[in-house]
């Protein structure tokens, strides 16, 4: 097991309906040394990418883009999830479904804050059925900028987002991929990331209903 | 002028109803330099503060206190704006006004993240009327911890909040204190924080709904 892995078994709690709950230490409580750790990480696994600029979505993924920021030397943009009054300006939305919160978010990015010159990481804290990462993916292209990767704090591999995202190509670097959980004993089984071929992943897909990648 | 106040001059943008916009740098996209020399000068300025945990709100808080995390050593909670179904067990909850977006949001902090030994530094990016942050202090003090401080980034001191948050006798620090602006010049004048003496401020109060601190 890696850092984050030991973390999430001694600190994680599972619930029923697949849900993990990493609040201690990641998504409302954040351990900055972690953070930390998971950026440097990210750093050596997209070390030899012309990283620029790294884009996140409010509001958990902004903590660990802001601490890997620093080890890439790069400005952090996050995509925001509705439409605010003090953005004004032309603007990047792409439309997502939220799963865990049952609505649809517009998501969107200040045109000037992307462009064709720019090599993006794109970092979010959970990868499950992958809506928001798709919206994000179609804001960094409808921008002509250039997708270098996708960093990834825990993925759910039995939900089908991971799987998409890297049958379309994308260099994808969950850092604890979870590939079943049992709530009632609280075992977590993480995937072996040394096995992997890009191709790994079950369930039958479930279609967001941004769908901007077919 | 300080380092942060001579960035505001040289890349934000005065808009008419008295908007400052910095989105280029600090809550859209986010200069990570820029919020090191934040943290770092938020650790200068509560040095002497046994201060265990940083408290910030969504979203655009969190980057500034991630980062500022990093120079006191210490966890970051930061406070969500709606109930969300991920959030289970006591949650410490205040209702409070928002003015930008014109809507009464629910600040949810969940209880297990701050008890009666904690020591903690609220940390936001924008003090204006102060409903936000009246509602972070609710919160920590119904959890038992204390307010060590507030640091602040950007002051807009011709509106209530710092002064009502001063006079209460809290430390409130901001790295930027706006007295004034100008749409049509672009102008912006800053408070001399060297002359401060605790009871700055003009106009009439705009009490805010949460009205929590009465």
């Amino acid at each position: 097991m890696n850092f984050l892995e030991e973390r999430i078994v001694k600190d994680g709690v599972v619930k029923k309906g697949n849900v993990l709950k990493v609040d201690s230490f990641l998504n409302h409580q954040m351990d900055i040394k972690l953070l930390d750790e998971m950026g440097a990480e990210f750093k050596r696994r997209f070390a030899d990418k012309p990283i620029n600029k790294i884009l996140t979505i409010e509001a958990s993924g902004i903590g660990i883009a802001c601490v890997a920021a620093q080890h890439f030397n790069v400005p952090v943009v996050f995509a925001k999830k509705s439409q605010s009054i003090n953005l004004d300006g032309d603007m990047y939305v792409a439309e997502v479904e939220s799963f865990t919160h049952k609505c649809i978010n517009h998501v969107i990015v200040a045109q000037k804050f992307l462009s064709p010159s720019d090599h993006v990481l794109i970092i979010d804290d959970f990868l499950a059925n992958g809506c928001a990462l798709q919206g994000l993916l179609q804001i960094v292209q409808s921008s002509g900028a250039t997708v270098e990767g996708i960093g990834i704090a825990i993925e759910k591999g039995f939900q089908p987002g991971g799987r998409i995202i890297r049958n379309l190509g994308f260099q994808l670097e969950s850092l604890a991929i979870v590939d079943g959980m049992n709530a009632e004993t609280g075992e977590i089984q993480f995937r072996d990331q040394s096995k992997m071929n890009g191709s790994a992943g079950v369930g039958k897909d479930r279609i967001c209903r941004s769908a901007t990648l077919d």
